[in-house]
């Protein structure tokens, strides 16, 4: 790879990507590009621009942007039509941050005319791969820096004494190491590393940062009924709301009632197992309601699908595919499948936990005339089922009789 | 089919399948057998006997027998192994209690020279389907009966005025209908029907009977340790203790913190959506701690593998298909994959919830080594994630590359 | 079901769907109108209408059809986008011509008032199933008569009678059992029963009825050329063509070099297995060509995505469920992976067999530069192959030592 | 990765083996120990003998091996009882023969005290992954070296030089170039490269050294019977062989009659495609003999799940993961189909094709009784049909509902 002429550095301005941005400049001599996204991660933006000025990058070159709205319409909202888990129960709130953080560094590549893009993964994480999964499939020609896997600042002090050397402020609060590492953004916090990488410890109560431990949640259940068309949430308490304000709201349901914690071990790509402590408040109220809504608007047929594809669906999320034929071919499915997921759960909050406890939609399959224990008026004949199941026994009988025939 | 001349039918003692055992007496003239199974359902099997007895069956022709260890040893186990659950939340309780019944059911009837069995399953539901799909997969030859599918006591004053006429003794509690309807093992009580037949409608709280409310429940979390060895759990807090037993430890853990509650619409296998209020207290502690130690202890590949074919797995269950050729393969494949799921879960219980906060074993695949943020002295080069990425986006450069070319 | 008054018959025009108009007349009373369409089995459509005149239906009653455009375009190419086979090798070709035929049936009944349709199915076999879910998908509240599995006309000497007492006109060569019993569309013809139903006995010769015997093919091999655009053929040889005139092409050849017989043991729906022996002339080249332009065109995690939801998506057509939520899915899917699949293959027909030996297109993924065993200017650094590898095996070395561990 | 002391190397007595022993000689300054293994690839071994001493490698350094028979026994047969073919057509006769080679190369490393192996696979191909990630299954501290990626002798002009240089005997016919690649072993042989790379273009005929071009077969068909117990072939003709035997004795079927052939654009797990001309004329047939016995021995349940795992099976193989949980996992699965896979069919082998064409076993499912055309004395109710398509018609009857519901 030759070395890049212009840099588009995904940029937080906080210290380990400023320490990037400088070693670019020096390592590459090459001009750069910050890009810093509000993707709800609860961080001002304004500090990152003064920072980049500071350290060199001319205006123009600058780029902060409110993404929240299309994170959570383009992104989060497609993921939760597939109910999408990974390895059971890890709702993948960092992994569908990246491919939107990606698009956006390579477009502003194409708009700046820079050859190249920068990321502040390690080489040990998912991140990375998704990363450059995402800027290689949509721009093949683009380069992807990592410095993370090239330099050699590979302690902490090694970085410190960079950062000094090149006149990058320090905060107070970054000189001692952090005793664990956090991603955020409107659909979640993670953290790992450090103090958790013990997965026989418990988790310090200090770690959650985002969600009130549930013992110290309210003692009073609430109530709240999310409204969805077309698979997607539109809607709480009856009051619509944009995507990402409705995430936001039910972060803050989420937050008050605790709701969301995980603490897990899970698989990366690159092979190893991490332990993870992830809050999803909002995002494991709306995966609840989902379901909830699905249950009375899909049918056996269509869930069953759903189901079966969802871990490959997730699977590949979490590994950085998002941007692959087989990703937007199972989001076809996927998508196809919702259009008649519109219609209102009801949810209990309390403590913890989020449970559907009614659900109601014009576009219901449930048929009480079917179900009923009273007289249903013909509408279910229940001498069909002696011939369902004779039909589905046949080839069980067959078998059967194989298995006498054999041993007589 | 020919008339059976004699019957062994799933008796349970109550009104209901009394009723079928005098109705099969008089419609068929043939002699009956009973079999009452203690599942865990937490009734007394005694008044079965002197019941039956009443009705004049001969002492040969009853039989009444504990099954609870081969029922969580042989089935629950098996199933839990797999984490198993039908469309995305429902435990299965039902379900996989079927098969036991029905292989015990054919034995006996091997056992007393009957040529039929019979089962008190109404004609809308899954559990005929179960009873009489493993009925025939056992002896192809097998009658049976489901005496709901064939009578015209279609109405409690039928069925009353039916009793009535044949002496057969109604408790004053049943001469009303019931609010909804019960089915309770060791593993689970379920809720459907009547006032539970609207799921718009919130399920009032006298229909749950084996857990306390989560607000009831103690306001202090509780923390215990569940043991697993090749995927099934052996001990608790480390007591080693017999299948069913410590399913009923964890039944009295679950229903003191109000865990396992589920409000569930589902897609029943003959074509139409029921709603069931599920409890499940020890089997959702279980399928937590199950999950748990598999983090640690299954690797990518079998994890990922187990997942994918999780939804046909239960499904299998859900349908009544325990004894065909595709379960049995499923379960193969599941088995193989819990040889190293050894190892010990600590749990937290609070309020409704029952999560993993620590997990060991000496057969972990957690590398500590490996995931590290400081210093791993070599035990993984983050330069191999760079060509590890760049063969992975190799086709996706490609695909990129194409979308250019021809736009271009 | 109350009697119906009005009946959409798919009628064939010979003896047995003859039988069964005059049988709906009789038996219910009902007017009937009747189907009969051209789906390339290769009959003469005018003496069904003129048998159908003689049999009393008015001639506003008789709807005679030419389907064969939109038989291929609208249900076999989009089956064959997908390289669906049943159980490994069955084309299908009798399934997919069912949903059309009821979806007519269907149209018909509601712009003539008809509250029932009708079809000459048995009830032994596939084909009632799919004509009625197809039926009952499409129009929840018609009737469907299924006449085999209603009258007692149980043996051909009571049909015989039925029809000369019925004024039926009965052909000479009818008056015997034919050998066995035939279906035929476009697509393929299928045959089974009587002297094929023992599966260890060879099929004799004159079974095969489209098809010359291998033997008898030309002794030289013919090349042709099939284009195809999104995944649909469009041209033979350079010359682009409708849908239903690519098929008859494609038949000619195969017929003539003996291609696409197969002689075959399938489970049906409904229970048992049966024999039959299929020949697909055209659909077995097109098979061949599709597979082959995908090779170029579609990239591995397109292609193995389509792969592992192909059984399925073929079992779903086979039982007759092409107007499923589940089979429409599986469709945007599939359809979604087309959108490059351009380009043109070159076949080899040879006494039997077509293979591809060439295919090209501007839309290829394949890369010379990548793969060649020449210098290859920096396309691809094989260095990369060894963190690839490094990554991959990281897991699988991790549980090879813990078997190392364990057993030490 | 430290120097390595002493490695086994996959030696086939060819050029490019000898160079790369020579080069781990000279580069690392190790002991070599040679593994040659006899697979079917119908070469003498004993000149790789005399060419390794001449190399001056120990005799007791020197491995030959006949492995042919658990080469077919524990790979090739384990791999059929699958019908596994990647990407709908590739029988993987490369990808199997690996993961033996390699467990023989860290046996005798572990036999030996040697702490690395060395293959002659390249950087670009998927042998290398093969090579590699099994060996790493096996024994997690091995060392690996891969010449090809390593050292820079990166054209035909450098590696003669090396190997004049290094007094390593040059066959007349290895100074030009070979004008393909190719590996061959007792399943198949493979070709690709230079001639082939252009997939446009028809391969020329030399390429094909294992079959007969089927114009020039025999213009009589031949009819053969393969007899299975429990999913592998035991029998030709009604003669036991042993695994090998039979492979070479289908091989020399397959020959004759031009079967086997495959011109095929394939996707390598490294992210390219590349072209490669197969010939596979035993396992051809094989495969087409076990579909045929399957037919009658399995079940649709069994069958179907068979078939929806097998592209993933497949895949695993393809990609080297043979040492895997999941393939074990799917392995458990498969074999666990195969108790009744017993039985024998004939087939008829013609200018390229091998077709079943009759099967029995006293193990078959199939029931003359159940799908006879003719009466079948109480077998099958076709009354119990209308039952099963009301209840798999029940879901698609409120779907349609629903749709004319919201239209209305």
């Amino acid at each position: 790879m030759s070395a890049p002429k212009k840099v588009v550095l995904a940029y937080s301005g906080g210290l380990d990507t400023s320490i990037i941005l400088k070693w670019l400049q020096t390592e590459y001599g090459c001009e750069v590009v910050t890009f810093t996204a509000d993707l709800g991660q609860g961080e001002e933006l304004d500090p990152a621009r003064k920072k980049a000025e500071l350290l060199g990058i001319k205006p123009e070159n600058i780029y902060i942007e409110d993404v929240r709205e299309e994170f959570v319409r383009d992104f989060v909202f497609p993921m939760f039509r597939a109910n999408a888990v990974y390895e059971g129960l890890y709702l993948l709130g960092t992994s569908i941050a990246r491919p939107l953080i990606s698009k956006r560094l390579v477009e502003i590549a194409e708009e700046t005319g820079a050859d190249a893009v920068a990321h502040g993964a390690t080489g040990k994480g998912n991140d990375q791969v998704r990363f450059e999964l995402a800027a290689y499939a949509l721009n093949p020609d683009i380069k992807v820096i990592a410095p993370w896997r090239e330099w050699d600042l590979s302690s902490r002090t090694k970085l410190l004494a960079f950062a000094e050397q090149n006149q990058i402020p320090i905060a107070k609060d970054k000189r001692g190491e952090a005793p664990f590492s956090v991603d955020a953004n409107l659909l979640h916090t993670s953290s790992e590393g450090k103090v958790l990488e013990d997965p026989a410890e418990m988790a310090p109560d200090y770690v959650y940062q985002r969600t009130v431990n549930p013992e110290d949640a309210p003692d009073e259940p609430e109530f709240i009924e999310v409204t969805f068309e077309q698979g997607d949430a539109v809607a709480i308490n009856g009051v619509a709301m944009s995507p990402a304000t409705i995430l936001t709201e039910l972060n803050e349901y989420g937050r008050k009632h605790g709701i969301g914690r995980l603490d897990f071990v899970e698989n990366r790509f690159v092979g190893m197992k991490s332990r993870g402590i992830y809050e999803t408040p909002g995002g494991t109220i709306l995966l609840e309601a989902h379901r909830g809504i699905e249950q009375i608007t899909l049918d056996s047929g269509a869930g069953h699908l759903k189901d079966s594809i969802m871990p490959r669906y997730a699977e590949l999320i979490y590994n950085g595919f998002w941007y692959s034929p087989e990703r937007e071919m199972l989001q076809a499915l996927i998508d196809k499948s919702q259009e008649h997921v519109t219609g209102t759960v009801k949810l209990k909050l309390y403590k913890g936990s989020a449970f559907t406890v009614a659900r109601w939609s014009d576009h219901s399959l449930y048929s009480e005339a079917h179900v009923t224990f009273e007289e249903d008026a013909g509408a279910y004949d229940q001498k069909d089922a002696a011939g369902f199941i004779q039909l589905n026994a046949l080839r069980l009988k067959l078998l059967g009789a194989r298995k006498r025939r054999l041993k007589g």
